[in-house]
Formats: C-alpha cells, structure tokens, sequence
C-alpha cells in the first residue's frame, strides 16, 4: 500500500532541503553572501515543484542522488523569482514566509545579487546533474522559465492588463506559476528516460505548441510519450488551479490582492468551481497505465480542493 | 595577409549585432517587454566578449552559425551585470553609453526583470546552440558567470574590502571582469573541439585550479590542451587589464571611481606599468602554433596600451 502520505512528503522535504544546503555551502561564494542564500532559501514553503518532480520521476523509476539535485534547481529557480518579486520595484513585500524578505533583512544590493545567484545557481545544478547521468537533452523542457515561462508571466502580471478571465489563467497564471510547475512535472517524469529530444517536447496547450513543440501530433502515438505529455497536462492544469487557490486563500483571509486575480471577474462560489474544475482535470491526468504509485498525487492535488 | 583590423572588428560588430536582433526578436516576450531588451542591448559598446570568442575560435576552426550564436550569449550576460549594477540599490547610474540606463528609461521593474530575462536567454542561448552543434559539455565552462565569476566579482565589489592590491586584482577584478571574459576566449577556441569533458578544465590560476578544474596537471601536456589553457590564461590577462584599462581612462579623465580601483594602491605610473605588463603578458600567450592568424588577437589587445 506505500507509505502514508504525510510521512513521504516530510521525507521528500527533509532530502531537498539537505540538498539544498549542500549545493550553497559548495558554491565557492564568500561566506556572508553563502548566508543570505540561505537565508532566502530556509526554512522553506512547500517545496511543491521539487516534490511534483520527484512524484512525477517515481511514476517512471526511483529517483537517484543526481535527480534529488535537479528536482532542487526547480527550487533555487522559485526562490529567485520569490526575491526579485518581493523587492520594492515589485510587488514592495515586507514579510515571505513569516520573517522579513530578503531585502529587507539585507538590503536590495544584496537582494538583487541573491536573486541573480540562485537564477544563475539553478541552471548550474540542472546542467552539472543532467551531466552526471547522461541527460542533458532533459534541459530543453526547464527553458520554460524564461520567455515561456516565469519572466514572461511577471511581466505580464505586473504591466499587463488582463482584460477577460482567460487573459489571466491562459497568459498570467499560465506563465507565471503554471509553466514552471509542468516543467517540474514534465521533466521528472523523463529524467531518467532516453527518448530523443524532439519528444520531450508533447504538446499540451496551444501557444506552446506554437514556438516550442513539435507540430507533429502523429509522432505522440505512443504509449510513453502520451504519458509525458500527460505529466506536462497535469502540471499546466496543477499549476493554474495553485495560483487560483492562492487566490482564493487570500480573498477568504480578507488580504488585498496585489494585482489582477480571479475575483476581478468571478465571485466566490464560481472560483472555487473553477477550482476544483482544474483540480479534477488534474486528477484525470493520474488514471493511465504510469509504472508508479500514482496515489501520492492525487492525495497532494486533493489537498488544494476547497468546499 | 588576412583582412585589415579595423574592416575586420567592423564585420563581426555587425554579424554580431544582426544575432543579436534575431535572438531578441525570436523570444516569445510581449513586444513591448522586447523593446525595453532591445534598448538594453543596443547600440552596444565594442561587443569585445562576443568578439574574443570568435577570434579564439577562428584560431581553431571558421566559425559558424552556431558559433555566432554562442558568442552572443556572452554579450546577453554582459548587458544583464550592465542593467542590474546600474540599479540605485547598486552603483546607481544615470546613463550608460550615452543614453539614460534601462531603469531611468523604463522604471526599476521593468530593469529588474528585463536583467533577468538576459541571463536567462544567455542560457538559453548557449544551450541550443551547443546542442545544435553536439557539443554540450562545452557550457560548463561558461559557468565562470556565478560563484566563480561575475556575480561573486560584484558582491565582493559592492560589499568586500580590498585591503592589497593583490585582492582587488586576484579577487574583485578576476571575477568581476576577467572570468567571462576568460571563458569566452577558451570557449571560442574549444567551441568545435572534440575533447573529452574534463580536458576543458585547463588550468590557469589556483584559485579556479582548486574548485573547477582538474587537479592532475599531467594530462594537459598534449598540445592542443596546453593551447587551451593559453586561451583561457589569455582571457585572464586580458580580463584584469582590461578592468586596469578602465580605472585609468576614469582616473585621466577625472571622474569619480564608484568603487574600489587601483588608485587606491598605485600612482598613476605603475598603475600604467601594471597594465602594460598585464597585456604584454597576454600577448605572449598568442606566441603559439594555433591554426589561425593571431595578428587580430595582438591587435586588439594592443590598443589597450596606454603609455
């Protein structure tokens, strides 16, 4: 029957977060600098995309010491964006996670250069682990952070202007939050796998389709590369639904939402349903012939549905 | 006799510049988010990084498609450090080459993300263009950026003391300045080169010998490793003079250093005896059997003299 869950996610959390602190404490950066990374890093949320990639790599073998390292980029990755966004620039946060942030504790010279490091610290990892066993093609899929990915949807976020609800989920939360969380998703599942480059590349929404993915569906027939695709729909899916219950979370709590969010276009009632709209296509995602134990993730999606 | 310096530097500015339009312009960003990196990145300075890989390269094989490519991460790095030093938590600049710095133009937002965007796309860039040409284990030497480069050089730049000479030009000036500059010299001339992994790791300076490259220096007696680690030596040589360069063009002219410079250790002879030591003995690094004409290389690298 497997482990329970709550005692398998602190397990995942305890290996990430000693992987993490090794990978800073072997930078050769000076020690205080070593410090602030630290203290970006530590303690941590979640850890929800480097768990989504380990889950995602034991439905297709059992994670190896190189993989616990680029599931961690994925980590280093969020954070970065977790600092440069709480600057004064941005969205001007005081607080993350409970303790002051980063530029606040030690200024934004400090902040700036912590959020560049640890950008520049996870494609290091990705690379030097990939390397390690064989796999660099793998990198392809995690390029989502930029153009496709998390820069775009900051910027979008920040200087946009989402005019209807699908602006927001498609464009928004698709590449703010969403397109990093598949990659998690997408690539743990193929780390240890040899398919040829082109496909990693499954098509799953249509803008990507558009300027990453092969326009070749006939290529997709079969059975392991429809499951890869299905890790990449589950997390685009996963993704959205995370930024809508963020949404939600802080509306029920009464915070004042930073910027556009659901509620610029639904009332309560609608945003849960849509919540749980993504949360169940999610699910539907998990019931295909996967060579793991696929109930780990449903328990981790379910954890997000809100009644 | 090969094509005359000037007509030479001017045909690979353009080459260079025309890549660096497409790299842009073929990004999925919004196109006003484009706009604000075209800025950032045009009209460049004297594009030397992407310039030194292409002549280091042409010292090993005629570079190719891809090669411009690879050579224009390095100048995607570089603007990225040039948009994000200029920020008011850094060294707080109003105008870079002529023009109002990306935040004065656009806002601090907007310069934070479009300097993560260019690192970004450096590895982006980078990585498609080594994998279209097979040759992936070359990025590791590019990894100079981080702990080992730029981002350790302007941490201990902003926040270290450098209390000797020896500090400013072992420590801040290596890292800030020469580390990239030193990787594109020695990725340029292994770009096409089929050797094993770790033969890409010459070494050159103890403190880069002890944590990146290999601790057996008899493997590097065949020639065309000694001749990489002529490149690399190059780039270090010419990197720390380079930065030399520029301390004594600000000092001559009367302007303010923002940080730490040889000034604060030598006069101005020896701060001029320092720099001409510094590229004689990059110079000599280009007394070698390479395949190509080193003139360009020794011309260039002489209009940093300053008597």
């Amino acid at each position: 029957m497997g482990q329970l869950f709550d005692t398998r996610m602190a397990e995942w959390r305890e290996q990430i977060d000693s992987c993490l602190h090794t990978i800073i404490s072997e930078t050769a950066y000076p020690d205080d600098f070593k410090e602030i990374l630290e203290y970006a890093v530590f303690p941590g949320g979640k850890r929800l995309r480097p768990i989504l990639f380990l889950e995602w790599h034991s439905l297709y073998a059992p994670p190896n010491e190189e993989s616990l390292k680029f599931a961690c980029a994925f980590e280093l990755f969020h954070c970065y964006t977790l600092i440069h966004d709480d600057m004064p620039c941005m969205d001007n946060d005081d607080i993350r996670r409970g303790k002051p942030t980063v530029h606040k504790k030690y200024g934004e010279g400090k902040a700036l250069l912590a959020g560049d490091a640890l950008l520049d610290l996870a494609y290091m990892t990705m690379y030097s682990a990939a390397y390690a066993v064989g796999k660099l093609k793998n990198i392809q899929a995690f390029m989502l952070s930029g153009d496709m990915g998390v820069i775009r949807g900051q910027y979008l976020d920040m200087y946009g202007k989402a005019e209807h609800i699908n602006n927001l989920l498609g464009d928004v939360y698709m590449f703010k939050t969403a397109s990093l969380i598949a990659s998690a998703c997408k690539m743990g599942y193929l780390f240890m796998s040899d398919m040829p480059e082109e496909e990693y590349r499954a098509p799953f929404i249509q803008h990507i389709i558009d300027r990453l993915f092969i326009p070749n569906p006939d290529k997709y027939k079969e059975q392991r590369v429809s499951l890869a695709a299905g890790a990449g729909m589950f997390g685009i899916l996963f993704g959205v639904a995370f930024q809508i219950y963020d949404d939600i979370s802080e509306y029920v709590a009464g915070e004042k939402a930073d910027s556009a969010n659901v509620f610029d276009f639904l009332p309560l009632d609608e945003a849960k349903e849509l919540l749980n709209t993504y949360l169940n296509d999610a699910v539907a995602q998990l019931n295909r012939e996967y060579n793991g134990d696929t109930s780990y993730l449903k328990q981790l999606v379910e954890k997000f549905i809100i009644v």
